[in-house]
């Protein structure tokens, strides 16, 4: 876990994949076949090869294949994780210490990689995450809400994600940041584009802060198709999915009925039996989300890591197996007492962005845990009874 | 079921029946018990003979024996049922035509007996009867909502039964008559005097229209515990009970949590989570009542009666056994077509209120349906094949 904290090294496999993000749209279940067939090496030397070897490529039409070589004829892996890193992304890929492996719930839709923005380590950050999500056009009372139950959840420790978009979208990420807590946004373009335009100040607000993230390689744009099959991440990523306000046949529904579709929990907040954008809500809970009013209720149904984080969900760490940054930022933690973000920060001798970060992932592996505005150690600091113990905080 | 419909010649049981509604509370579970060993006229004899007798009636302590032996000795059946009569009231009994039998599922802690207000038939209005309750300081939006809610049951041919109070109850009870529809009203005073005060317009509109029934005999005046009691009555007597608003412990939840452990349907209209008025609706539909926004998704759920309306419920009557008003009524309606009010009570040569009290009455055996603003007989009306269809339709 901890050499993968930077940048990674592009091995074969790494390479290989990078390219198959501008090869494979996201959610291509004959990619994600060919791709465990094949291997990622071998899926990319057969899209580069000789004609006659793509017949091992089954499922597709000529034309649909012949499409599949030409992206993989132009595809500059080296060049785009050059490009990433010099804009500050980075990119993981499963069999990755960062890579989450919740996603691995998605088969054969599973993405191919992910491209970040942003320091925490987002295996640990999704082990403890919320999606809170809802109607672009939302009305006041939704925009409070999702407002509302963002800064709860963050309060007590855990990570909000959403898609960034305009409306409820917007106000979860904000809600999250301007309580001092953790937020992933999760794109349906490259992490370099940032869309909505006029959420560019708040991406990269969330960037230093927290994480945002995407399937498509730097420069790509978003399409109809594209938001549909991100919604599928941020199902998969987080333990469950709260819909804020939602007309009927809204995208939000798409995402929380995935989130079903993958044993987590889906939740709605209840509005006015009057207002068209909570009728898809209700049309929700009636189909079996649980009502949450507050984040104590979701935490209630998500903190009960039982049945959605299987043991196979990640590590436990001693705490010498611990990433150095990570180390550094659990010593500064005075014994006995919480401490303030800025003391911390101090004590860390690092920002207090980069200490918010690690303050969830350590959260995650249940050596932290938040108390009002401050932090402190957990009782006691897993070592030898690790593995019991986090498991039982949500570390595992 | 014909002869009960007008005022029942006082047998000795009904004197027995009339006079322990002055010596029972509501829901006295010893006194249900000792009615069940006992027989009304047993109890009476009893309570009013030697003290020595009353060793037979165990469970309650000697001072509160005397109390009801007071009782006992003070009541006047003959001259109550001589007073609700000379009022236009009534007093049917378990046993009697027009007894609800669902009632029965509320054990020792059934009603001695119910006086009435009203000329419907109360056995078949059940039948196809809703509870809308709610907060007495309820919002616009919560009087909306039950008003819409009981406008749109009645004119699906269901019956609204509430408490009377000031708020939803008496949005609902508006709702439904102002739509020229059915409703009742269950009060936790005597029927004649009409509680609460502001209310006595309304009370006496629903006694013209509909029904006006209590436990209590004339006279009687409401208390707290009255209130919690009669609660139980709503909830027993209607297929299911949807609560409009209700904060945090109110007794609107009461009559909800007595129809979920009295295996009725339990429903909930969501409100804003920032309403206090929607707390406690939303705290049931966490607790496992079903979110409901309009009347049809209501009836949606009531109407499929298979689980809630056991054979035993009630006769299915042939035609020639109706009722000779109830049958009047019928054959006023047109063939092939639906009618109006004006034209039916025009053809049957009654009032429009008796009118409306009858079509829900024979809506209910299976004769008739609403259609728009009016009404109209039944595909084909039970005969021989009464049994099945009537069944099916919710009139058995």
């Amino acid at each position: 876990m901890s050499a993968a904290a930077g940048v990674p090294e592009p091995g074969a496999d790494v390479l290989a994949r990078a390219a198959l993000t501008r090869v494979l749209e996201p959610g291509d279940e004959h990619g994600g076949r060919w791709l465990r067939e094949l291997g990622a090496v071998g899926l990319m030397r057969t899209l580069t090869g000789p004609g006659e070897e793509c017949a091992a490529l089954t499922g597709v039409g000529a034309e649909r294949l012949a499409g599949y070589r030409r992206r993989a004829a132009l595809a500059e892996p080296r060049r785009d994780l050059a490009d990433a890193a010099a804009a500050g992304c980075r990119f993981i890929c499963p069999g990755s210490a960062q890579w989450p492996t919740q996603l691995d719930d998605l088969g054969d839709a599973r993405p191919v990689g992910l491209w970040l923005r942003g320091g925490p380590d987002l295996r640990t950050w999704a082990l403890r995450s919320v999606a809170v999500v809802g109607a672009r056009a939302c009305t006041p009372y939704g925009a409070h809400m999702a407002q509302t139950l963002a800064a709860g959840l963050t309060e007590r420790g855990w990570v909000v994600v959403s898609g960034a978009a305009y409306g409820i979208d917007g106000a979860a990420h904000r809600g999250a940041l301007a309580s001092g807590g953790a937020t992933a946004a999760v794109l349906a373009c490259g992490v370099d584009v940032g869309y909505p335009r006029g959420h560019a100040g708040l991406l990269g607000r969330i960037a230093r802060q927290g994480l945002v993230l995407g399937e498509l390689p730097p420069g790509s744009h978003p399409t109809p198709s594209r938001f549909v099959l991100r919604n599928r991440v941020i199902a998969a990523l987080t333990r469950g999915t709260v819909v804020v306000e939602a007309a009927h046949r809204s995208g939000s529904l798409v995402t929380a009925r995935r989130a079903q579709q993958l044993g987590r929990l889906t939740m709605g907040v209840p509005g006015p039996a009057t207002s068209g954008l909570s009728a898809g809500v209700h049309e929700l809970l009636r189909g079996g989300a649980e009502l949450v009013t507050d984040a104590a209720e979701v935490i209630e149904l998500v903190g009960d890591i039982g049945e959605l984080a299987p043991a196979r969900r990640g590590p436990v760490l001693a705490r010498d197996l611990l990433d150095p940054d990570a180390a550094r930022v659990l010593e500064a933690l005075p014994a006995g007492r919480p401490a303030g973000l800025d003391e911390i920060s101090l004590a860390a001798g690092t920002g207090t962005d980069e200490v918010i970060g690690r303050l969830y992932e350590l959260h995650s592996l249940g050596f932290v845990e938040r108390q009002g505005d401050g932090w402190r150690l957990a009782p006691r600091t897993p070592g030898a009874g690790a593995q019991s113990r986090a498991a039982r905080r949500g570390g595992r």
